[in-house]
């Protein structure tokens, strides 16, 4: 018998199943509506079934674990906790939950982990003890790997980057703090910057013809690559931002590759060249060198499952 | 035979012996003179035939390991690199000399980490995976552990949490940047803060009547005690930065504790006071009550030797 996990990616509106062999390949695959199971135990019991079904339709394939990747779950009590994008409120004992329908471990950890685990196990990051996962979406998530291991910490929400304060009273953010790294280096920090620049510069920009609520990382990004000054600076400045929270962060845990990862990180070299630079400039002197600013090796369309994936895969070691 | 671990800490200009139990009883001790072996061989000859010297005058004793803590240390690669306060200047394998004259496992790694490991072994971190010293002397140095270990990161520097930009264009610091943690939250940094909060206030206050050059800490702290406006001043900025730092470094690690250890921690809650209100106004509303703030449970008069005597222990286990 071939084993295989399932690696499960919850969303707010769609939950995606995989089942992920040992080399990273996605062998059978299904979605559900996270929003058709307001119920968290009808939810759990239509995803075992689910798997159970890819798993019967395959002869000769075994289930060896399951990984969930979950918005603001917590790896070390198995929960997930406080979701604000999910339908099922307060503490949710997921683990619990599978394991009382189920017979092979179960895992779970929130979605920058996963991608840390990801990229650890099927990504660049094959053979690093030390390396850290920057998702770069609607916020800043980070997946920090210390050891061969993703750091959960004390409290099991280890892995804030994008929640270090970078400048006291700076932009507000979504956790009700201000001038969190997340305000200004990520896609959202990106679209926040650009109509700052509109404002601030009187320079023609093809931006000006967008809507603030319409504007999108990617848009801005295109504009810049055809020579946009609005975009361009809108992106040196992002670039900037996040060039000093790397460098704050590598003083911190000295990693041999920081990954970026998610919307942002899709510009490509226009956001990577600068980034590198900035990280170079702000970096304590000691630790000039000794660092890789890489895009992530996973392909984003199946990032999510095989990061889950993975995170069942390390549970079996 | 009762076995015991040489505990070595290397000064610029004393260097202190000691030999350490499993208890971290100190049951021998001796100083040499650092600048006396301006040959690195010298030295650790020196070093090597006191500490036999000293098991030799113990029957029933064994030595099973030596531990060194030393500025610029580097765990990883076993060297002390470009130290600027030793006599031995370029990267010196302080390691592979001592091995190449003993026959026991030897461990080198810097002040700072060395205390983690004290604190870990012998003191208030007994039993926790996840904390966090802080050494808050000329600099302030850091030791992380992490799921029971020093981080010590892909070039071995990892830990210098000192080191984090805090104030762009910021306080001068010795590492050639500007605003440095540790150019405001140390003892350095609160004299500094001293000084320009004398050109700041017009109050009346103790501390004019002190040259700069003579200004320590201490008495900041024994000003502020006496409810001088300047020295009071000066120890609340301090707790600001200092309980700044702190929040972006427990969204990165999520530590149990954070133990404060040195020369401003002996201010004691003068100090702990406002750095524990200023971590929780600062910190990510997630991690509020998921951390301690202690003062550090080993002797300051011990700690280094201790200190080191636990990273031998630790090779050991």
């Amino acid at each position: 018998m071939k084993e295989v996990v399932a690696g499960i990616d919850i969303g707010g509106t769609n939950t995606a199943l995989g089942l992920v062999d040992r080399s990273g390949n996605i062998l059978a695959e299904k979605t559900l509506i996270t929003t058709d199971y307001p119920d968290i135990k009808d939810f759990v019991s239509a995803m075992v079934s689910n798997i159970l079904n890819l798993i019967d339709k395959m002869p000769g394939i075994k289930l060896a674990g399951i990984g969930i990747g979950a918005p603001d779950a917590n790896y070390n009590s198995g929960t997930i906790e406080q979701a604000t994008n999910l339908v099922w409120k307060g503490i949710v004992p997921l683990v619990k939950y599978v394991k009382e329908i189920t017979d092979v471990p179960v895992a779970i950890t929130n979605d920058a982990k996963a991608a840390a685990m990801g990229e650890m196990i099927f990504g660049g990051a094959k053979g690093m003890k030390n390396f850290i996962v920057l998702t770069l979406g609607t916020g800043l998530g980070s997946g920090i790997v210390i050891n061969g291991e993703v750091v959960s910490g004390h409290s099991g929400f280890a892995g804030e980057i994008g929640q270090t304060i970078v400048v006291p009273g700076g932009r507000d953010c979504g956790c009700g703090r201000q001038g969190c790294l997340e305000t200004y280096a990520s896609a959202t920090g990106l679209v926040r910057t650009a109509l700052n620049m509109l404002s601030e510069m009187i320079e023609e920009s093809s931006l000006r013809d967008i809507s603030p609520a319409k504007l999108t990382s990617k848009m801005i990004a295109e504009a810049a690559l055809k020579n946009d000054p609005v975009a361009l600076e809108a992106m040196d400045y992002t670039a900037e931002m996040l060039g000093f929270g790397i460098a704050n962060t590598i003083v911190f845990s000295s990693p041999e590759a920081i990954f970026l990862f998610g919307g942002l990180a899709q510009a490509g070299e226009i956001l990577f060249a600068p980034v590198r630079e900035y990280t170079e400039k702000n970096v304590m002197p000691i630790f000039k060198g000794t660092y890789k600013i890489l895009p992530s090796a996973i392909p984003e369309s199946n990032a999510a499952v095989l990061g889950a994936a993975a995170l069942a895969w390390d549970e079996l070691k």
